[in-house]
């Protein structure tokens, strides 16, 4: 613990954190001696913690930057509370380290034991509680992330007072001898908005981008934007490498979009090239698991995060570099440098996204219906239309493909990717945009959020693409449900209904398709029709759609393997 | 109440904001009725509220506008958590109105009603109450002012959903022939960076800016920038009128300074004649109370607040344009723009602030030791230092003069007007800087925050100036308790320290200061001596304080009117 205890001082330090006051106490003497014994920390010893808060808040005054309160468990954190407040009002920084006990010894009558998570309530920018220990890495890197928050909230557009509760078990002191280790640490800056950067720190930045080698811009979700895919086709060329779900709604000539297949098929060696240099990320959820879990293993070397939010957000857990701004004006920023580029780094992820892409058209050609190729199906037909993907398997499907007309907006609801509104949603959409809307969903979604429909006006051009399995598919997909012995009963529970007592109830077109050709002759006139809404229900067979996602996998796999 | 609702109806649809979504209830029927007969407003009615809030979001993801939802009391709030979830984690903009119960109602059994206060937890971005009457004309003005910051917290930098909680008594419906009344509304407006705003609306700006024929800048609490200096004196230049407190660290040839006095003298026509056509405000508290009741009742015709945070204030119950930029950035450009001046309304002020001016430079030449003459004189001689005013009657006595070297920076816990940490804020904030470090304080902060002594190392660049008037003098100052027989026991709590054992325990130098002559001799030399900490303890009489500030009040006052 101590190391790790000694490693979070030296974030803070990194973050240009000069001034520690301590209040003397045996529960924060891993923090007070962190402090005491850092070669860039001036640390006070003030036994009343009212006055150490005051006292740290006329420091960070004068500093213009956090100071540290450190003190021990149970009420002593209330004393720091009139300070709190004060800074609070006066945006002065200060980040308050509270020494607890760990949660298992709340409310047991142990002394010196208050409730302190959130004990400033609404006085602090923001409140965090420490993982009690550091046995597993996600608990180091939570760690590390909550200080770097502590120190880049505080430091804000607006400045102000965080608190981070520290749990801390037995021994509280190290042995006579102890040296600290100095862990490897996570240093997350934070720069706003490049209008307004030095241009010391820009020609930093700017140095860092041109270096880099291998650079990968990642899309999470985002609204389509048109000025947006020019920026982006600007820095393809440069032979930036730009990787989207289907959910990004971009499109760039050379993007990667297969990634979630290729990349769950490669080999170790075969991802290690595509490791990046520099990954730049903007856009909220990332759809792709494999992606994920790639850009976790083979970390890039740096991470910039563009989001106008405050929040610090790490899904890699590799950030160092947070840009609050504009992810447009900070691109054509980017977009604007001159670059050496490295054509064979964006040459190999293209090759394995060509490969894929290839695979994946075979697919589609196939004549047996099931999910996998009614959707590759109907997405080559949209045109000009909003689309709507339900979760869970809709919108992995659709996924998988990832190749739209660039005249095709997509929307999903990827905030909670919840199966409990995206009826709702498509139907409110299609009524604001008077576009034809396609929703592609299953039977789940669509009966769970069958009240979509119970509502004065359902918008004709709302068109709803619904697989019918009789079920939750998705439970046959993952290995862990699988496995049960309860797979039918308790994960997919299995069903007969059909939307077409629904589609009578509420006077909507209906019909049912039963092949590949029927899909493929009825898709574009229905789309199309204007006389009301209507539902097109695929029949599908769970284990049939199972099996044709199991092959595309090992096709892709064996596919890649012999290129 | 309704002709109320309606008018809230209103100010959202000066918002832009264009589609509302009601699910049918009694207790909401007034936020029913009021959306759907506003002409601009289109509403949907569906019952389910899960249906209606992904329905919401699906429309305000297209419109990228706030869009409303409006259910009943109870578990119907509840219904609406999935969706308001998803627009939190997507940034969707939604107001969720929901009908309430008043709060006598609450946990009394009775139908329908939960605990609806912040239901949606931390998965709304702000989240109201509206007052459950509209009887007093401050409670208006807090529903309109929630109704606003609703629309702009939606739709700030990162969209997404709000809640107002929304208590009714009965009745719910209006009669049969009831036409609104149209009751003024205040709309208050925000706009962003005047870096990101479009050409448009600068020039819009720019010519409200130009037309107003008397403007007021005014500061609040702020910290001492020289560069911000330049700017308001470029201003200044223009006849623009700058106001601020002795804690606005501002240093204008031409600026107003004695507000207070001169503001609480004036006889409503002579306030008449300084009423602003456009007000512009930043900086935080504002401690002149006799310039905030002026503002308030000679309300501005425009006024507009400056901060880079999004949370909407509206001290003087006027705002109508929230300015979310760097102070400095707006005013050089504000600065920047050729505008007629109207040089007599800023003579009228000045004419003012300099009869005041010279009523105080007499005062401070009395020989009678009081803290109003004391402080007159600190003041003066104050040269190249940092001044801490302690709360509550040390920061007023600064206030009244507000005339310091330009060298001169000025600290106060302002942010909650404590008296509890003003020592230890003044030793924290010597013990960065190093300068020499004069704290202006009273017997009851002064002996409430005894223990910022109790550390070991006291800054010896600190000087104390200890009005002692055995008691909270101030209590005397104010009509409320200065009339009640429990003045000197309940309020005063009188009592008969000295900070002389104090100095001793802690080695300060000490000396007592018992007539203006010693204090004009002593001062400049005790302030300057490096030797160690020290405190200057100058005993005072309270009701001669009292005395020496009612008559500085009346000279003020008869001076302004033989004027």
């Amino acid at each position: 613990m101590f190391d790790h205890i000694f490693s979070f001082v030296d974030i803070l330090a990194q973050h240009g954190i000069s001034h520690a006051v301590i209040s003397p106490g045996s529960r924060n003497a891993p923090l007070s001696l962190a402090f005491s014994r850092h070669s860039s920390i001036t640390t006070s010893t003030i036994a009343d913690e009212r006055t150490a808060g005051f006292t740290a808040l006329g420091m960070a005054e004068q500093l213009d930057k956090p100071v540290i309160l450190v003190c021990t468990s149970g009420s002593a954190a209330y004393n720091y509370a009139p300070a709190v407040a004060e800074a609070y009002f006066r945006r002065i920084p200060l980040i308050i380290m509270t020494a607890d006990r760990p949660p298992e010894w709340i409310d047991q009558l142990d002394g010196q034991t208050i409730r302190q998570k959130d004990i400033f309530g609404k006085h602090v920018k923001a409140s965090f509680t420490l993982p009690d220990d550091f046995d597993h890495s996600d608990k180091v890197w939570h760690a590390q992330r909550i200080i770097n928050q502590a120190a880049l909230i505080s430091e804000g557009e607006v400045k102000g007072p965080v608190h981070i509760n520290c749990p801390f078990r037995e021994p509280f002191y190290p042995a006579k001898d102890w040296k600290p280790k100095n862990l490897p640490i996570q240093v997350i800056d934070s720069v706003e908005n490049t209008g307004n950067l030095s241009d010391e720190y820009l020609t930093e930045l700017k140095g860092r981008f041109v270096t880099a080698e291998q650079v990968v811009i990642l899309i999470g979700q985002n609204q389509y934007d048109e000025e947006l895919n020019k920026v982006l086709s600007i820095l393809s060329r440069k032979k930036v490498v730009i990787i989207g779900d289907v959910v990004s709604n971009i499109s760039v000539k050379d993007s990667i979009k297969h990634q979630d297949l290729f990349l769950g098929a490669l080999s170790e060696n075969g991802k290690k090239v595509l490791k990046p240099d520099l990954l730049i990320t903007f856009g909220l959820s990332i759809i792709s698991k494999n992606l994920k879990l790639f850009l976790r293993s083979f970390k890039a070397n740096e991470h910039w995060h563009i989001d106008r939010s405050e929040s610090i957000v790490d899904t890699f857990q590799s950030l160092n570099l947070h840009i609050k701004a504009s992810p447009l004006l900070f691109l054509k920023w980017l977009a604007s440098i001159e670059k050496n580029v490295n054509t064979k780094y964006l040459e190999s992820w293209k090759e394995q996204d060509d490969i894929t892409n290839q695979v994946l058209s075979e697919f589609r050609k196939q004549n047996q219906l099931n999910e996998l190729v009614a959707t590759g199906i109907i997405l080559e037909k949209l045109n000009d239309c909003d689309v709507y993907l339900a979760n869970s398997m809709a919108i992995r499907w659709a996924n998988f493909y990832n190749t739209l007309h660039q005249n095709v907006r997509v929307f999903c609801n990827r905030g909670t990717s919840g199966i409990d509104g995206c009826t709702s949603t498509a139907l409110g959409g299609a009524s604001i945009s008077g576009k034809p809307t396609v929703l592609i969903t299953g039977d789940v979604a669509f009966f769970y959020d069958r009240n979509a429909f119970w509502q004065n006006h359902i918008p004709e051009n709302l068109k709803i693409v619904l697989f019918n399995n009789s079920g939750g598919g998705i439970f046959r997909m993952i290995k862990g449900p699988r496995d049960q012995e309860e797979l039918e009963d308790v994960f997919e529970s299995t069903h007969n209904l059909t939307a077409k007592y629904l589609a009578d109830e509420y006077g909507l077109d209906y019909r049912s398709i039963n092949s590949v050709n029927a899909l493929k002759e009825e898709f574009t006139e229905w789309v199309n029709s204007t006389k009301s809404a209507g539902i097109m229900e695929i029949f599908t067979d769970k284990e049939d759609n199972r099996k044709s996602l199991e092959e595309l996998k090992s096709t892709v796999q064996s596919t890649l393997l012999t290129q």
